[in-house]
C-alpha cells in the first residue's frame, strides 16, 4: 500500500466530503456491518453515489463492483488520508475564551491535532497551565517553537491583531494556520491557511431564522 | 430605517463574507477612521469592490459616491443585519469536550448566541453546572424546553447519534441546528441547518500540509 503517493491531488470540496463517508461508515462499523457500497452511502448522504465513487478514487482503496467497500479497509485508509492518524503539532495564539476552549477540547487530538502550547499576552494566564498544556508569553514564541516545533498554529486573537500575529507566527515557523477570527488574513504562498468562522456560520443561521 | 424589510433574500455566500468586511471596518474605527469606500476594502480582502459594493446592497445602507460608507452606520447596520446585536437563545446537546469548550466561550454571547442550557446522559455533569449554564439530562429536553425556549440547538454528540438527537430536538421545538459533527445531518423543511466540520476543516490542512 502506497501511504503517500496518490494519483492526483484531491480537490478541496471533494476531501470536506471524505469525513462525511468516514463517519457515516464507523457508524455502520459499530453496527455490526462488513461492507458498504457508494449506493449506500448516497442513500444517507446528499450526494450521488457517482460523485462518492468519484471521491473515493483519490484514496487508495478500491470496491468489488456489486459488492462494495470493505469497512474495515475504508475506516483505515480514509482516517490514513485525512491525516487523522498522525499527530501534528499545533500552538494557540490567543488564550481567550475560545482559545481556552480549544485547549480543553482534548477530542480534537483523536482527529491528529495535538495543542501543545498556549500564547498570550495576559499576565493572569502566562506561565499556567490549562488542561495540562503550558501557557507562554507571545513574546517568547520565536523561541519556544525552535524546541517545541508548532507546525500548526490555530488563530484565536482580537481580530485587530490577526493579520500581525499570523505574520509572526509564520516567521516562527508555522506552516499553517487555522483562522478562527472574522478577519480574513493573507498569508505567504507555501503556507496553508484554513478559515472556521463560527461568526459567519451564525450569521447565516440568524439571518435564515428569521426569514 | 427599516430593520426587518430587505429588498431581496440575500444569497449566501455574500452573508459569509458580511462578518470579514464588518471585522475590517470595526479595525478602521478603531485607528480613528470615519469613512471606508469599497475599494478599501478590497484592497485589504481578497474580493473585489464591485462585489463588495454588491453585497453591501443587500443591507440597508447607501454610501456616497466618491467617498464611500460612515463607519460607525456601516458597523452598526452590519451588526444588526447578521443579527449580532439580537439575543438568540441555544441548547448545547453533547457537553463533552468540545460542547463543554462551547459553554464556555463567553465570546459567542457577543455575537447574538446565548447558551441557556447544556444537555447530556452524563451523569458526572448532569445537574451541574459549567461557567453558570445548568447542563440537564437530556431525556428532559422536551419539557424543559417549553420553558426556557430554546431556539437554536448546537449539536455535539457522538456522530453516531447526531441524526436522532437532532430530530429529538427539533420535536422539543428548536428552530435552528448548529451541526459540530462530522455526520451528515438531514433536517425537515423550514428548519435551518449549519454545518461547522472542524475535521474537515483540519483534514484539508493536513492534507495540503502534507501536499
Amino acid at each position: 500500500m502506497s501511504d503517500l503517493i496518490y494519483p492526483a491531488k484531491i480537490p478541496e470540496p471533494a476531501l470536506r466530503r471524505l469525513p462525511w463517508y468516514l463517519s457515516y461508515v464507523k457508524l455502520l462499523k459499530s453496527q455490526g456491518e462488513t461492507i458498504v457500497s457508494s449506493t449506500r452511502i448516497a442513500k444517507k448522504i446528499d450526494v450521488s453515489a457517482s460523485q462518492i465513487a468519484k471521491d473515493l478514487s483519490y484514496v487508495d482503496i478500491s470496491g468489488k463492483t456489486r459488492v462494495g467497500y470493505d469497512i474495515d479497509d475504508l475506516i483505515n485508509v480514509l482516517e490514513s488520508f485525512l491525516g487523522f492518524t498522525k499527530t501534528h503539532r499545533a500552538v494557540v495564539f490567543g488564550v481567550g475564551s475560545l482559545g481556552g476552549a480549544l485547549l480543553s477540547d482534548s477530542g480534537l487530538e483523536q482527529f491528529g491535532l495535538k495543542i501543545i502550547a498556549g500564547f498570550d499576552l495576559n499576565p493572569a494566564i502566562v506561565n499556567h497551565t490549562i488542561h495540562g498544556i503550558p501557557v507562554f508569553h507571545s513574546n517568547e514564541f520565536t523561541e519556544r517553537n525552535r524546541e517545541i516545533k508548532g507546525e500548526i498554529g490555530v488563530l484565536t486573537v482580537p481580530p485587530g491583531v490577526a493579520q500581525e500575529v499570523s505574520d509572526y507566527m509564520i516567521r516562527g515557523g508555522v506552516k499553517g494556520i487555522w483562522n478562527f477570527t472574522p478577519f480574513r488574513i493573507r498569508v505567504p504562498e507555501g503556507i496553508v491557511l484554513q478559515n472556521t468562522s463560527l461568526y459567519a456560520h451564525l450569521a447565516v443561521m440568524f439571518n435564515r431564522l428569521n426569514g
